[in-house]
């Protein structure tokens, strides 16, 4: 019997520590943008997510780490800002990094669901 | 510097076909449910379900399948009722497989994202 659908396997990966998930896609996303944009109130724009909400995932990330992710600069020429400390920004590159292997790995794994995915 | 926190990595898989997602832990879960309790109804009571709603489940993954999953009995001794078939076995016994393989992959990564982790 050939297979006439195609199937895919997909998956999500987060870090969980004591309190309960500490760090996900949607907090690496917001990570990136405050990255990319220079303030938290930019990178929440980017991502049409509320300042006040933004703002609190930045807190709940900081608290929760051993090390600050994200440094808040007041004042200056450009006005208010933020960037990812050293430990954020190993943290986001690290994560990226082990979600693509383990991707890389959930993909060898199709044929064990669908031996016959490409006959 | 030593960690102070604990972390780890969580992970969820699932299937999709060309229409979306189609096999995932909830519908796994029902279908265990069907095969341990014999029918949609009692499956859908066990986990909380409207019989609506796990009825439509059972019915969007046989028709989404290359071979149904679930096959429906009605009348008998016992009344109406329902049992996985062989594919519908198959792919939940895989599917439990394949998560297990690759969170077993993913537990290794977490030195990748917290080198000190263990000091």
């Amino acid at each position: 019997m050939s297979r006439k659908k195609n199937y895919a396997l997909k998956l999500r990966i987060w870090i969980e520590e004591d309190q309960g998930p500490f760090l996900g896609i949607g907090r690496v996303t917001l990570l990136n943008k405050i990255r990319e944009t220079g303030s938290i109130t930019n990178a929440a724009k980017a991502i049409k997510m509320s300042y006040r909400s933004a703002w609190q995932l930045v807190e709940d990330m900081n608290l929760r780490s051993d090390l600050p992710l994200v440094e808040k600069i007041h004042g200056g020429p450009t006005g208010s800002g933020a960037v990812l400390t050293p430990e954020g920004e190993r943290l986001v590159k690290a994560f990226e990094k082990v979600q693509e292997e383990i991707r890389a790995h959930a993909r060898k794994k199709i044929r064990t669901l669908f031996p016959k995915q490409k006959s």
